[in-house]
């Protein structure tokens, strides 16, 4: 049931990799709604749930700009880690038992967006992998609300995918005993239906980007 | 959008919290399937997704144990991260926009377990809360299977728990300002149902424990 054993020696440049694993990394990127980003603060890991956004290369991140870790995250090494869960893959035996996933593990440097065109790119990422849609319907930021977000980036140099699919892989002799039952139960994410805030005035119904959203 | 901002000195000891926050760590850590454990590799944080079980106060990971971050895990200072999203908030403003979501975040030092009735236990945590009925329905580790599995423990001594449920909170001004849609929409997990094993013999029908499996 390993999901990742992936050292730092395993990951792989990209510049190295092929075009079909860069595809897969921002397939497994772009598909998720929050990842876990992890830092050494006081010696020790710690490892945060978030949401980002991807432009290219690169993958942004936000904060309240008097978060603990926003405040120390300039400069900073960091991994972010996205996962999606995609089914439970049930063996003859208790030891073959395993999970059919995507992840994908980024390496590498944050650094402060400061530009306030680039700040403004990586706010549209963020919020459209949040909420496809709102960048172009919702208010924009205020320069008050700017300031009080910190940006940063962190380039896709260095990552990792991994992936597995399919049927569980059980030890010949277990297949051969047979009499237990295997196989994979499937895991989704969907979304339910728009609820309106408390507060909606009447007559506004729910826009399209938010009434046809569907998993990504 | 933060999802949490929560530095080492806003953790709290367990024994300092109500019995409410030790059961909303409990029931966060139980609902999930993977979490994310961040340790300091290579002087650098590594963040890596996989399974997990708790008894009691202990949460227990297991790996293969040729895995890198296996064999350095013993006595490592550790993070332990488990989130689960429960919806998108929509705003009137883009700064507004959130998610909800329970997460959990359990820091310490990982301990290997190489007590055999201990090690037995854990492995039942971490496979009942995959699969729930596998721990007595599928065949046991062989000895040879256990030998080739690491156990770590990791107290919950040390941990934060940060829940946001309901409608997105707006500016007052973008209320009276109306004109703009806000809500939340639900984020669910869902299972689907059962596919047999390509290589499964004829006869064999889906188990309860399999076939009657909701989210938690």
């Amino acid at each position: 049931m390993q999901l990742s054993e992936t050292p730092r020696t395993r990951l792989t440049r990209l510049s190295e990799r092929g075009r079909a694993e860069l595809a897969d990394l921002y397939a497994v990127l772009d598909a998720g709604l929050v990842g876990h980003l992890g830092v050494v603060r006081y010696g020790a890991p710690l490892v945060l749930p978030m949401g980002y956004g991807r432009r290219g290369d690169t993958l942004y991140l936000h904060g309240s700009s008097g978060a603990g870790w926003a405040r120390t995250l300039d400069g900073a090494e960091v991994c972010f880690t996205v996962t999606h869960v995609d089914g439970v893959v049930y063996a003859r035996s208790v030891f073959d038992h395993s999970l059919n996933y995507r992840s994908a593990v980024v390496l590498g440097t944050a650094h402060r967006v400061t530009d306030p065109d680039r700040q403004n790119e990586a706010l549209a990422a963020v919020t459209e992998q949040l909420s496809p849609g709102s960048w172009s319907y919702a208010r924009l930021p205020t320069r008050r609300e700017l300031a009080a977000t910190s940006v940063f980036a962190l380039e896709l140099t260095e990552a990792s995918v991994k992936i597995r699919t399919g049927p569980p892989h059980d030890e010949p002799a277990d297949v051969t005993t047979g009499g237990r039952w295997a196989g994979v139960v499937g895991v989704r994410t969907v979304f339910d239906e728009a609820e309106p805030a408390p507060d909606l005035e009447a007559g506004l119904t729910v826009p399209a980007h938010v009434s046809e959203r569907r998993p990504a």
